[in-house]
């Protein structure tokens, strides 16, 4: 069965606290290039892939997309999207992207932010998008580094006896597979992949790699976030526009 | 000036006698993962930059390719090439790879093992080969991953106190660039690369990337040699496979 951790009570309240202060590493270097990868979007059809509490759809639909089916498996990040940023040109569905139905050849993009760390079965669902798209439609998608999401029940940060982190250590990176961390509550299960693993399973399932991005924590974002020179030391996030053909 | 040294005498006798073991993790990885991304040889037009002693070009010539042109910047190495893997189909050229001149839309492939992060102008290289490789022609090659290169003058291995090696850490994984490394001798120059980077400028310069690989120390391979298995937390070797369009 699909993960939902984002219906646990305690999981949700410090998630979108952490959303909500506007300056996680989300907002400050995973959405602009997420946003920096995307075609056109005036007139696109649009499939988002864990669309959270809908502040990306809302914004596609301010930029002129025609339709964005927005899909989440969590009924708690849906009320608030639908409360929050409701849009006539946006339909919330709940699903779990793993069960997933849709028209084939339907959409012109497919964008998920940060959820398919959270699949198991990625190349069951790279041949699912590869389905819904168009010919020459893009899927666009951000994951955790596998930098990053090699660790889990290994060390990470190393830090010193005051507890500052020292160093981000990289260890199992080639063993891929379940990640059980604390993320505001225990047992938060993620997916471990390789690089290859993710450009691998498009580049065989009838997708073009057109673009790779690891965004870096700048100087300026230092400024309005001090931990941001600690995250900078490791790229946090893994971004892949590739094209359906 | 393109840096040359495998012709210093102490830097080239050091790696003369790692190479000759067999078992060095070039021979035990990367080798049989950079093979395995070979398109068909026989008759094939080949380019390989950074040829060293030559095993790999005469092995082509072995399954058949109708020619090499094999490049080095070191005398040392190519009169090892000479000596021990001349071949009549092999013509052995001592150049750096960044002034080479050849003839365009020649080759129906170009292989480099170990070489690439060694040059400045990675985009000058890349706009170079593409010139070079006929029209559906193949770019193969392999550099050290940039988890290992983004140390050099950052820590790499965090040791305990008796040396043994505990993690291995990725400091400015995104600081590109110049690292100045002891490697048989003191002020070995390579230069580090994000992932992003190596793919993007294939993507941008008329290459489609085909596969990626990021070899793994399996575990028989622990049998020959121990330390594999503290080399196996992290992924020593980065290749590509693309193709020219």
């Amino acid at each position: 069965m699909a993960q939902n951790i984002y219906d646990n009570p305690d999981f949700f309240a410090g998630y979108k606290e952490l959303r909500d202060t506007g300056w996680g590493l989300n907002e400050v270097l995973e959405q602009p290039a997420l946003r920096a990868l995307l075609p056109p979007l005036a007139g696109a059809t649009i499939l988002e892939l864990g669309c959270g509490m809908g502040q990306f759809a809302r914004s596609c639909c301010e930029q002129g997309a025609a339709h964005i089916t927005a899909v989440d498996v969590s009924e708690r990040m849906l009320e608030v999207a639908r409360r929050e940023n409701a849009h006539s040109r946006i339909e919330y569905l709940r699903c779990a992207i793993e069960t997933l139905e849709l028209p084939t050849a339907h959409f012109d993009c497919v964008v998920s932010s940060l959820a398919f760390h959270y699949i198991q079965d990625y190349a069951a669902l790279v041949r699912a998008i590869h389905l819904w798209l168009r010919p020459g439609g893009a899927l666009v998608f951000s994951v955790e580094h596998p930098i990053v999401s090699a660790a889990g029940d290994t060390p990470g940060w190393i830090k010193d006896p005051e507890g500052r982190k020292l160093y981000w250590a990289v260890d199992n990176y080639a063993r891929e597979g379940e990640r059980v961390e604390k993320w505001f509550v225990d047992g938060v299960m993620r997916y471990h992949r390789t690089l290859a693993t993710y450009i691998n399973t498009l580049t065989e399932n009838g997708f073009r790699v057109a673009r790779v991005e690891e965004p870096e924590a700048l100087p300026e974002a230092h400024v309005s976030r001090p931990t941001l020179e600690e995250e900078s030391r490791r790229p946090p996030f893994l971004l892949i526009k590739a094209i359906r053909e």
